[in-house]
């Protein structure tokens, strides 16, 4: 923190100096607008439509059912997984890129009750993210005895909820989507080891917007969407790392024959591939692959580490911009514990946000009362931080967004 | 079938009369090929690039996360479930877009298995596509004293395996993938229900083949794939269909958000939505499934009755022409048993395909021994069933297929 504000001209003396910089021209982003959503749908990549209209019209169009040998479709889930490993500390041969969120954690999580048997406890996060519970959800109706037992955010809750010994497997999430608090993958990890538990991580509100150590954290398995920060489109395929120590046990339910060790010998019984291979099921859409293509490129020659200074220096500077405005901070002020987004509350954040978004500054909202600003620095600028800033401070002094028009309550995921 | 042998001209005076034949301009199909595998993978519409652009540069690219409500993304899985209906004679609101096949067919068993407490056998074909009967053995694996119980192709076999009562659901394609052969849906659907069995109908075989009936057969589900007959390119999302009398009571076991009566509550606790949405998990893919859309606008201007009928002309013509050659037809003489596709039996049938291909005829082959080709009626020209058909009676008689570089053991899917 400085002790005199900073300026804009400061911004603009930061932009001119950052490394990332140039990766800005590689977006598509709207004339006139701070685009601070991407931890919720990143923005387009400019090589993106025209890789997409390759697969459509030359390799669907052209060459029809040749390219699923021709064009790699039939190895595309390994490919992309591949190319995704560096960016969360994976092996090429532990990630395997398909199907949703959603379903992905519902493979790791039966996987890991299996790998646990005689355990029939799986521990998640109060606060995390609906789907995560709801799959935890409907994976322990499916375990006669299983139950869930719900920590909160500190490793002190989890400790205790391990204690007891009967722990099959802990699913956290990296960073908590509503608060932007990020969790010491490591040391959580080696506490559930230590008390005989797995462990699935959700990397979708991290993976793209800080370095992943899964590997060296001694993960068991982690899934992550590629649609945030990653920027592979709306609905994008998602991931699944699978440690290489599961890989010849780990046995999840959705036996689709993408998965099997014999794909084409179209032989009657399911006999899982080895690797990670097995984690899949079936066809994955490859037009939207293609977009994930496209966007792993990008992320090919971006340095993470440079990646996460900037990412803590635009939320820190967005910290102190908006400091003493009435907004209290939800993010954890300290570094090792903020992901790439900074949370404020307010009880009237939804008409907050829809005034902000009038002036052409995009942040979201979280019930009951998150105001949510994703910061990625690949395509954002110091200067967009000043500015989405002082329009914030704007609103909150003019009162603006109590006319009754920004009431309305609709809602964006 | 005449009794003089149909000539080429007396084809191209079918194409002149044909009511379908103004399909095929809206196709972007290759040149110099006849196309017989839409089976497998359907062609390109020629609106599809600008609608997948539009999604990808527009909707994404300008409007960012103001697209999930301003272009209908989250409602997508509904709208293109509505679309599709007519296509399998169900009701807007029995349908749902997402996912894939392999995914919706563990969905429904599960949830016909929780339908039907008190019973633990689940019923396949012996013959079906592989994915059908591996995701039935990931299913029963998580039902104590689940089993599987397979049948053949008759209703003889089918109505043995429901004799001892013990049935849950039945799961059945109606065209077989390798033989082409038609299930009657309605008779094997009461045959089920008479037994107490619930019914799970695997339609990707025969969606945009012929028409579908599955409410008046009382189906209870099914499930099916868009990127064979229905042209949505490259492992587009599949579709799930519920039966009304289901919507309130049938439970599935991948409870992500999307499924949840209330999304944006945020709520901890799952609560499965009213009606098929219940069968959503998470986001679904929105730039492949703008090419569904792209897709499902011609398909409400086609008449299903025509299609059946071009389609069984077809066959019929491609088997009289074919007929006398040595390949041993596999397909069902009887138009009420036959889908789209004529089979063809042969030891050598790979490099016979293979062979064939390289005259610009594009079928396939499915170990051990069978040629199969798709006869798609909205973009080939009963002149193309004639050249194709001459060219494997030409392959045959030269016996070109013998040279060993066509022996090279690849697949296509």
């Amino acid at each position: 923190m400085t002790t005199t504000p900073t300026t804009r001209d400061d911004c603009a003396e930061r932009d001119a100096a950052d490394p990332l910089a140039r990766f800005r021209d590689e977006f598509a982003l709207p004339d006139g607008i701070v685009y601070l959503d991407g931890n919720s749908l990143g923005a387009l990549p400019r090589a993106t439509p025209g890789r997409v209209a390759d697969v459509v019209e030359r390799e669907w169009g052209r060459h029809l059912v040749a390219s699923w040998n021709d064009a790699g479709w039939w190895d595309k889930p390994r490919t992309l997984g591949a190319a995704l490993a560096p960016l969360v500390g994976a092996g090429a041969d532990e990630v395997v890129v398909g199907d949703g969120t959603s379903a992905n954690l519902f493979k790791t999580l039966v996987a890991a009750l299996r790998l646990n048997p005689g355990r029939r406890v799986v521990v998640g996060e109060e606060g995390n993210f609906p789907t995560d519970l709801y799959i935890t959800q409907g994976v322990v109706e499916l375990f006669e005895g299983a139950s869930t037992r719900l920590v909160g955010e500190d490793d002190a809750g989890l400790a205790a909820a391990l204690e007891p010994g009967d722990v099959a497997v802990v699913l956290l999430s990296q960073v908590d989507y509503r608060t932007g608090a990020l969790r010491d993958m490591a040391a959580a990890t080696e506490l559930a080891h230590a008390h005989g538990a797995l462990v699935v991580w959700d990397l979708c509100h991290s993976v793209g917007a800080l370095p992943i150590a899964l590997s060296e954290a001694g993960a068991d398995f982690a899934v992550g969407c590629t649609y945030k920060y990653l920027n592979a489109g709306p609905g994008a395929p998602a991931f699944t790392y699978v440690a290489r120590r599961h890989h010849a046990t780990a046995r999840q339910p959705l036996t689709g024959w993408h998965g099997h060790a014999e794909p084409f010998g179209f032989t009657g019984e399911y006999v899982p591939a080895p690797g990670a291979s097995r984690f899949l099921s079936g066809s994955q859409p490859l037009v939207a692959a293609a977009a994930l293509e496209a966007s792993l490129d990008i992320w090919a020659r971006v340095d993470m580490a440079g990646v996460r200074a900037k990412s803590l220096a635009m939320t820190d500077l967005f910290l102190e911009l908006t400091a003493g405005t009435g907004l209290e901070p939800v993010t954890p002020a300290e570094h090792a514990r903020r992901g790439s987004q900074v949370s404020l509350r307010h009880p009237d954040g939804y008409p907050i946000v829809r005034a902000l978004a009038e002036r052409g500054v995009i942040g979201d909202f979280r019930a009951p009362d998150v105001l949510r600003f994703g910061f990625t620095p690949l395509y954002l600028r110091y200067v967009d931080v000043y500015d989405a800033a002082a329009a914030l401070v704007d609103v909150l002094k003019t009162g603006e967004w109590r006319e009754p028009r920004f009431d309305v309550r609709a809602q964006v995921t």
